[in-house]
């Protein structure tokens, strides 16, 4: 309540609330007083009574989001892929790596080729594209997918892709390992609900100016759903600085350690905006704790049709990839390193698994 | 380029481009070269050439959209509905009332009574809601449009309602005059598309982290699709300060006004998020050139099942129109006020057609 | 405390916080319990008690600032200069205009004898001007408050200048009628405590990233001095949005109506820093309830050395007094407009008092 | 220039350039021109014609600060102390660690014992303090300068403290090896300029809301004064996430080194707020390339009399101390460790140059 709110104030506040069934405590200060709602609202929103005659401030003190909080949830949520390949917890740190846009078998096969040599096991490409501009190009939609599907069996790699409507979701599902929610798309929620009714890992990108609250409540709509297999993902948020294209928020990752039991990425590309700090970023999350990163390749960026500024280069991703492998050791988080061994007639192709860490 | 480019690198760059047929003027400068790029860049995406050895930064000069710049537009649109009654250019302002959720016929019929005592043409009232919580109230969907369409044709009222997914687009357009993307689905370029397919008027609010020339571009996606009847709407941006849920950009309506040729539009509801901030920065978003307002009205604000903390009381709500009649004629922008005819069965109901401004 | 805190962690804190004197109400809920600190914290930092064992979150609920506070000081402040003129509560609305930096006496008496002309009174002027580049006009310095004194007296005019360094403070208190802490510093800790030490009207600029209440706490400092006549004059804050050169937080004017007694002015130049901008801008402003404005005009603003694009020409000057003094009149708090009568031999010079308003 | 500008808008600008003897070129477009200036601009400030009729954006390319860029001045400054100890460059990577305030002789020597014992040779202590609220202890001043020279001299320690006003900088000066000036203060130019006229070391903390480019101007005004002696020390911006103090911009470090020679510090203290965060983002800082860290420890933070919240503890830095010379090594800036020689009579006391890494 105010500092002078009056006595009537006080208990019109106080009947309000206990009609409502909701246990009201009063704190009578020096100068002030304040009532305490203990236990839950049941479904009432308090924050309504912000405006009533002398009440200062309604303030939250436990935090919206169940499923996705730590409390109740103590352990790390480990992701397990088909093979067996764990993301989050304990587990190695993985690196996401491949085109912004899908733009031929070509351009596809080769980033492939590159990835894999150096280790990686999860290539991401943009089928549907989510363009500011609707002049820009918008992805080959379902062609891409099948792209991705081929190369990536050929390669014995995982599949990142991402889903803007709701409509797309069970197809896409189909096409790849892990189905990844946009940042714009973070607050879409029949999307989210969408996402919440099917069983594949999701990745879910934070909104350039949504709250770590607000991003823990978008994962808890897919969780009350039914999907545990959230994965968070940070890519830069928008602030007065304008020297990168957003502000990579490193200090999200030890707060989403702390707040919740999910898995949390870094998305240095997005977040940068320009290849020359991909690197830097990356190993800054690696050693803040990320559980991995994902970042852009392209084999020839200058001629990228979106995000080219911010691919790196084959070789520039070597470097990146040799300097994370020794951050990652340094925080007793080793890379998951897997050598790729060529599919053959006489047998399935796989990866050697578990061949993690610069040391192994 | 940068101070220290050496001769090969500009020469890469100048060749990169015309190898694209895109016309590059060099200017040398003391100790800095600077390459123009005149006339358009024929779809290659130029930022990509952000990381090219040498290159400082690439500088947009003309805007990216091209269907919502005043430019080429010079005068504003004009939206016209049913009955004539215009929004925008030197129409008179408007206000849009009603509640944040519809949640009863009672509670929609007591508002529409009030703001049609008023003189108000338009209601809002939100049937499919975007809440950040998945335990909130989410809307009553289709029975709530039910309910908005038999109250407004008895108050002879226009309706604003929010769609949220592509496949609502049609059905939610039949029930509304006037279709809301609210501020999360910004971005959702899916839904924007949609939107683009059909000719009813549209409201685009601008997302809380977006930048005009974002927001603009959004529009573009709507008016490359045809639909040329799109009003803006600033309702709060997100900024460090917190004493509001948002800080309302006020200068966004005078930035739009010189950049664009589409109304605009100012909901200082949620851009305050507390119903005692509503008036003054419904009085300075007019005073400030807006062609209208948005607020949310709701007969018990305290029991709202949604964003009651910011709704108006219908006797807030009677204090801010006579405010807004005082500086909307100061600003020679007359509000529209139209008297209400009852309907009766010997004429048909309807408004008394512009009887608009306090003076009149 | 977190959920899932222990006993003996509640009970470190509560001991911890009764051995200094703290009177501490424990509330049980159903899975988290909050230690409310009723009555002052006596000197204490209780902030420092953040990351204690099971403590979740320490939430101030009383505001840090008292004298500032409108709780305790519930009617407005008045500022009163020498002629009796006033400033704030329900004087009428002022406007200080003048040019940036000092640059020359003709510029000086030009504007002078512009902003005279219609009705104003006060007249800002840099002579120390704090520029981001040191390779910038640095102001005439002492230099260039002589020439305000003598303009300033041939035209009965206010004069507003900024003081930069505490060594300063009571040299340019004499030479002025109110002394300015600029944006840059307002948390310059021992200049305001030098301004603390004086009487003359202080007109304190809350800085682009302040927080409203670091913003009354920087005026605390002032107060607590025993200063009480300070002004405070929002200027446009940092954001995402770089369409303008600051955002106007047009939305401060109502906070610090609520939270303080102290009068608000709104400074349109700096907040847009384009002078097409400023008048829109400065008629929110005065309709959002601020106690005045304050603008740059500059006779020549294209040959202005410093803040050019931000000037108003003498012509887009005058209009905007006119739109002013309709919005001020719209609002109840007519303008201060004070026809000038020139100082002759037979009478003192001066103005006529209180001719204020546009009926007037 | 706007699209449809005029020929004779564009003439007029044109003229006015080159009646300042400013050489400008002119690119007609399709349907815009661009007027490029070549070369400088002679002290005129060219964002006046901002608002020149015709004129669309005034666009700087070249950057505004010449001592503190890169281009001019490639290899790395490195600072180097009194006994031949050297930051910045290839250097090994520093820790400044100390108490927020100074309180006490007594805080002071454990807290020096703690950093000395884990091999630090920078110890931080503030005697004058910026406090945000006038009831806060506001530091010891002098007398807190004394403890800290004799302290320090007792354990071989450098001395960094904060500097609040241009008069006491020749004094702060003597006592320190390191002049701090505060974020607060980061554009504070008679203070700038008063520490441009020393030779001291300087670490100029970035502003919370300052951008790249205003620090660099910061340091611009102390490097133009001839002292070249300037470090940067990266300390959070304000952002709109509050779930810490500030949002740590770790970009920054790696946009600095692009951008300037001088060395660049990273305060996760004061960035997080919170002492469970300082680590990781301490470990961030050094894997994305920062020269060092600087962090708050105190011997009781639950009893600091300031920032206790966000002071480690003995024993944590211990643990963040094991954990930095990890990732130092991963990046190949191995830390300054070096174990201190105990002061006796026969022998001078001193540390043990060099000893640095924790592989040495």
């Amino acid at each position: 309540m105010q500092r002078g709110a009056t006595e009537p104030q006080i208990q019109h506040i106080t009947k309000h609330l206990s009609s409502r069934g909701i246990r009201a405590e009063r704190l009578d200060g020096h100068d002030q007083t304040v009532i305490g709602i203990v236990g839950g609202s049941g479904g009432y929103d308090i924050a309504a009574m912000g405006a009533m005659p002398g009440v200062q401030e309604v303030v939250r003190v436990s935090s919206p989001y169940r499923l996705s909080a730590r409390t109740g949830h103590p352990e790390d949520t480990v992701i397990t892929l088909s093979d067996g390949t764990r993301i989050g917890g304990d587990a190695p740190s993985i690196v996401i790596a491949g085109p912004c846009s899908v733009e031929s078998e070509d351009q596809l096969r080769r980033t492939a080729e590159c990835i894999r040599k150096a280790g990686v096991r999860f290539m991401r490409g943009g089928a549907f594209k989510p363009r500011t501009s609707p002049y820009s190009f918008q992805g080959l939609g379902f062609d891409g997918l099948e792209l991705l599907k081929k190369v990536s069996e050929e390669f014995d790699l995982f599949i990142v892709s991402e889903v803007m409507e709701p409509a797309h979701v069970p197809a896409i599902a189909e096409f790849t390992d892990i189905v990844q929610i946009g940042s714009r798309n973070m607050q879409n929620y029949p999307l989210l609900r969408q996402i919440g009714n099917i069983r594949k890992p999701v990745m879910l990108k934070r909104g350039p100016a949504a709250t770590i609250e607000e991003w823990l409540m978008a994962a808890e709509y897919i969780l009350s759903g039914g999907n545990e297999n959230v994965i968070l993902c940070e890519r830069g948020i928008r602030t007065f600085e304008s020297s990168l294209r957003f502000t990579p928020d490193i200090s999200a990752v030890p707060v989403i350690k702390q707040l919740s039991h999910l898995p949390i990425l870094v998305d240095p590309s997005h977040a940068t905006g320009k290849r020359g700090f991909v690197s830097s970023i990356a190993r800054a999350a690696i050693a803040a704790g990320a559980d991995g990163i994902m970042v852009e390749v392209h084999p020839d960026p200058d001629r990228a049709l979106s995000d080219g500024a911010q691919s790196l280069t084959f070789e520039l991703f070597e470097e990146m990839m040799g300097e994370l492998v020794r951050v990652a050791d340094a925080v007793n988080r080793p890379m998951l390193i897997e050598q790729y061994a060529k599919r053959s007639n006489a047998e399935p192709s796989g990866s050697e698994k578990k061949t993690a860490s610069s040391k192994a």
